[in-house]
């Protein structure tokens, strides 16, 4: 087994991270944009075995998304019987369904791409609805982090864990019964067409307590930052925010130190934001994927 | 059938001007990209039957590819029967073959994943090596525009046709030979690894006389710019430039006056430069898969 770097941005440190957990190589890769825009790949080892590709889906998203393509088609010329996508983020895993009518299932029509361009096993962490990974045809599993977090992080029964909507809920149970710890959920409306949030107010029990909110991706901010000025309005003593995706765009840095944020702990499945108030905190989650590979060994 | 303009730069004029010749309609399309970077598509149309897509995969390639993709798939989850693609420009092209060890066959990696995002045929215009179609599971057919260009511009079998390179022969023999023309080609040298070109100097029978310079792309001008420098030093009384596809990145255009080119004729398969002398003129050739569509009816 080799490692093999991905081009996108976050993509080298995971592998590197990965390479040294499982204690294999780490295959050589050159990639460049030519004049005209399109890409290109070049993996300089002489033959492969089972190339195991880490390509984190990060902006541009298509560029990584066509560039991990290429990669395991390279991988198919270098003659590597099996080939391994670990992507620990992957984009449009939103868009898991056609919410409004002429739309895309666009995970979907992603996973497809990767596994006819030779990927035969997928690993990602957390792909916001699991259901979404039966559109790849080869093995695929979705790897969550937030008790491997939780622990490092240092959570515990005390604190009180939120969901910011429903859809969020499960993950947050899990973690919470796990812990012995309380949990709840806010009701979050999005106007499909405007793209509007609203979160409906509803009491909770936070008074005095330090609150966790749980989620999978962090875009702008918006979600979260409605539910931290909620839950400090209703009492609550701290706010921390635990995410596997800190895709942090726009203004979302700002947005979550205004609404009261104290911490965000965020997964490395992307590369580090530029952070003014160090309100993000990185937690190398590499081992858990490690820990999954192991078996392909 | 129903023509579903595309999302990238110069697709919509390339639809509405096949719609028109079709004389059949044209479907709305939404199109956006969300704060952190993905793209959004969605078809605004009630039941499609036969879509097809325009997508030309201008730069930047990769979001035109992936979006060409997110079409597709919009238009089967409207009942579409049958989705056809037509790409005036497919990028990647000449990413052929593993010239070098450890390289992607990136055209075939590109057609694979847009046939299994739904499509069932292809039409483009000249893809620089036809046989790279052989990649795509369904129909393909890459159309060549140099027969109809020369019409429109008036080439006669007083001018000289040239092939920049002995690769482009093909499509210069077939046409010279169509008009009773003299044709030649130059022997072109490329560094694979570094990327640069050389034209080995040789004795053309070019004083006094109009030479026209076909190719079927040109990205920097490089290559078209030493033809023609070649020629002229040799004593050709104009040097014209016949090309199905100009990209004209960075300082082309530039390069090509210096160079001493008169007129740089291109098929519309990509969205006009900024032009500053006038120097390409654009030639619709969305005639030509009309034509080919008109089968599809």
């Amino acid at each position: 087994m080799i490692i093999v770097p991905g081009t996108s941005q976050g993509s080298l440190d995971f592998a590197r991270n990965l390479a040294e957990k499982l204690g294999v190589g780490l295959a050589k890769v050159y990639h460049k944009v030519f004049p005209d825009g399109e890409s290109y790949v070049r993996i300089e080892e002489e033959a492969l075995d089972t190339a195991v590709i880490v390509q984190t889906m990060s902006s541009p998203q298509n560029k990584s998304i066509i560039e991990a393509m290429l990669l395991a088609d390279a991988a198919k010329g270098l003659g590597a019987k099996r080939i391994v996508l670990v992507s620990p983020y992957l984009a449009y895993a939103r868009q898991d369904k056609r919410f409004l009518q002429g739309e895309p299932v666009s995970i979907a029509v992603v996973l497809r791409a990767l596994y006819h361009s030779g990927i035969r096993a997928l690993y990602t962490i957390e792909i916001h609805k699991e259901e979404a990974l039966s559109a790849f045809p080869g093995k695929a599993l979705s790897i969550y982090p937030y008790e491997y977090m939780s622990e490092k992080i240092g959570i515990t029964k005390d604190h009180i864990l939120l969901a910011p909507d429903v859809g969020a809920l499960r993950r947050v149970e899990y973690l919470a019964k796990k812990l012995g710890a309380q949990y709840d959920y806010l009701v979050k409306k999005r106007d499909r067409l405007t793209g509007e949030i609203v979160l409906e107010p509803k009491h909770l029990m936070v008074k005095g307590k330090d609150v966790i909110i749980i989620d999978d991706i962090i875009s702008t901010g918006g979600t979260v930052s409605k539910a931290a000025k909620l839950l400090l309005e209703q009492g609550a003593n701290n706010v921390y925010v635990l995410v596997a995706h800190a895709l942090l765009v726009d203004n979302a840095i700002e947005k979550l130190k205004t609404a009261g944020v104290r911490k965000v702990y965020a997964a490395n499945t992307l590369s580090p934001v530029e952070n003014a108030y160090n309100l993000v905190e990185y937690i190398d989650v590499s081992e858990l994927v490690a820990e999954e590979l192991s078996r392909e060994l």
